[in-house]
């Protein structure tokens, strides 16, 4: 009945079991761009073509020769003649002479000779009526409005080669890697994908999690408990949160505390899923079988039978044939916890993610002292509690040197503690705080990182 | 041509679109708890009976009465007798008498009269053979090995009335608002309310958003654009973020410059759906376009028509029969950041969103000097780079003052600076700093709040 674990710490642990993992290239699979958000691109995205395509105006204005207004000030303004309006979404019908200036919106297409535009806000108008001006040239103009008088403009500030104009290839040239492989698609690189005419695109196959339940006393959620049972909460809590992280679930059910049995399920979903999950019953003689089947599975097999972590301390990591093999506690929160330790990253590992953005987290400041074993990782739930000024005066009051850091700390962090990690006690939680492997614990107005469940 | 806009600071422009929008309650779906990932409750929901259903041991040990093992010590050990194991799933046989013990294991049920559980390092068994102990009365020991021969143990410890054990309705009593209304569902909530046998519950209906990108030079992503065309970037990157967000997209298509078409989609859209964007073209005269199509939608109209940010300055926010509408930049990185901004916040009211958990964010410093306009609030887009030593002494080299805090920054951001906000400067960047409006800027090694993309 006893078990005698060596405890290896979480980084060493799971350091271990992505060592062990098989180096195969994830599958890929082709979908459109239009459902590739969250997804993880399987190759390179390379441009096609520049973007843009073409050299466009950045403001509303005038196309121009830059070399027209050297010079130009308030006091002493450059006259140019306006030749036309350049239409949104067609190519300049004519070519730009010196001296001359044409109409030109944000993201119009530059007309051949010039090669800059001044802002609308640095020029004037001045209409001079036709009559008047009889040999102007002003055939060109195109706008009926402006076609009746003769436009000139007065332009107040020097432009230099180039100003408010976004160069042809000047975002991505063409053949450029635009987004790298193992990148998870946000909707900036939809957007992206988009505007490269790319509507579809090679994206990693969602890795299958196999999730195996075992327990004498776990019934099915749909079921009415007896005394003594108690419903299946992990198989559900882990599929959602296998489905966060862009994996794909299957739960193959509840299984009896027999080894055969529980050797059969598991032997099937290694064959079926790229990973198995296998919380355990919750006593020590019923995760000591879970080890045993894992043993039986493949090799290398068990790697790690006992992490360094409360909670979590009973979790097993194994590699069989190239794939991951968890067991996991059979206490709900620490299933979830140490799934978020260790089955996270295998499947972003079998996703192909490359380019892990930093995980978000929130600074808070902790309302109480939370004791720890110094040499154990812990991990506390926390409720987060905006930090108003009644609340900075109560820390204050217990502690004297309790200051709102100025405009970071915006928040306190509440621990939200059960007996035994109860369910709802997670559920009631924002987040988790680390308390380090060296620490005996954290002290009250202390700053913290929150990492939100 | 030009615009004249009164330019609304940020957080009083969207408080004036959320204060006009129906207070109607979002309509509810009953759905499958499985299915329910990212989705908000409609309703609180209650505890149909406590959790856990009934007395259970925390630890592997045995069931006792406290009172037997007052005083109890390494040196002076209290002896109890083992009269059974109480199997996983069951409810015990038998009540505990005093002065006797029953194995029990994590999560077992606690026989009537035990009102506590020592744990199993805090006992030693003492075997005695039946032989010698004919009288001892061992015959409730359902343990087949351990039937041989009859067990006392020996405690260590005294446990107090309660130790190591999770009353019947500690977690959850009957009745009890175990998830209030307007609650997100995270994996932890998907466990509890399967734990209480919820396995279908009410959410609210994810509100459509109806997306229409105008611009006469704006061709669809799979259109071969001809010279001074674009492809439509924004309908999609838009649509993305309303799908990570929890609404339902409906897109519209590319509608032309052109008061009569644009007005004709917009109130078809306000029509079938729960909130209307429109991307204008990106010439001055098409945002005042939409601004005019907009006045006639419907009462009250427009609110606001200028923000003071960038990017974002032309955002036009409108509420149309209690709707809102909302006109967006027509350049994609702009149009992305704004709907972060007012987008994000109305489709979390119309989600009935309650308890808005923290904004996550990554604590980083600057690596160079970013100037600001006082009296605008600035967005800018930063790459977040793993903060290692190398990168720390090039820092201080800059400016000697620059250390690395306590743990806390472990990445620097460094602005990704695009002359017009290309959408590929975006996919580049890792998330976003607001320059508050007051600031002139920010300064190199400054501590900055990056919110993630």
């Amino acid at each position: 009945m006893p078990e005698f674990l060596t405890l290896v710490p979480p980084p060493a642990a799971l350091e271990m079991l992505l060592r062990h993992l098989s180096a195969s290239k994830p599958a890929a699979e082709l979908i459109h761009s239009v459902n590739a958000l969250g997804r993880v691109t399987a190759g390179d995205i390379c441009a096609p073509h520049p973007l843009p395509m073409f050299s466009r105006s950045a403001v509303d204005g005038y196309a121009i020769h830059a070399g027209d207004t050297f010079g130009a000030s308030e006091s002493l303004p450059t006259y140019l003649q306006v030749v036309g309006e350049i239409p949104m979404g067609a190519e300049p019908s004519f070519a730009l002479e010196p001296e001359k200036a044409a109409i030109i919106h944000t993201g119009g297409m530059l007309p051949k000779g010039a090669d800059s535009v001044v802002m609308l806000e640095n020029t004037q108008t001045v209409s001079v009526d036709h009559r008047d001006c009889r040999a102007c040239g002003a055939s060109e103009i195109v706008n009926e409005a402006s076609a009746r008088t003769m436009v000139n403009i007065e332009v107040f500030k020097a432009v230099a080669e180039g100003e408010n104009v976004i160069r042809e290839g000047e975002d991505v040239s063409v053949g450029q890697v635009v987004i790298p492989a193992g990148t998870r698609l946000r909707p900036a690189e939809i957007g992206g994908l988009m505007a490269l005419g790319i509507t579809e695109l090679p994206v990693t196959v969602r890795p299958k999690v196999g999730i195996l339940s075992s327990g004498d006393e776990v019934v099915p959620p749909d079921h009415e408990p007896h005394p003594g049972q108690v419903r299946d909460v992990n198989s559900y809590s882990l599929s959602a949160l296998v489905t966060q992280t862009g994996g794909e679930p299957v739960r193959y059910g509840i299984i009896p505390d027999q080894a055969g049995a529980l050797k059969a399920s598991a032997a099937r979903a290694l064959l079926e899923t790229d990973l198995v999950m296998i919380t355990a019953g919750s006593s020590a003689s019923v995760r000591d079988l879970t080890a045993e089947v894992i043993r039986l599975l493949g090799a290398p097999g068990l790697l790690v039978h006992g992490v360094n972590v409360r909670p979590g301390k009973p979790t097993i990591l194994a590699v069989c044939d190239g794939k991951a093999v968890i067991g996991l506690p059979g206490n709900p929160v620490s299933a979830l916890v140490v799934a978020g330790m260790f089955v996270v990253p295998v499947i972003e590992r079998l996703l192909g993610l490359k380019a892990t953005r930093p995980r978000p987290l929130v600074i808070a400041r902790l309302t109480i002292n939370v004791p720890s074993q110094a040499g154990r990782e812990d991990w506390i739930a926390v409720k987060l509690i905006p930090y108003d000024d009644s609340l900075g005066k109560a820390l204050t009051k217990v502690r004297g040197d309790v200051e709102r850091s100025k405009g970071q700390v915006a928040y306190a962090a509440e621990p939200v503690f059960a007996k035994s990690n109860l369910i709802f006690s997670l559920a009631a939680a924002d987040g988790l705080v680390r308390v380090p492997t060296e620490a005996t614990g954290l002290s009250i107005g202390e700053v913290v990182e929150v990492f939100l469940l």
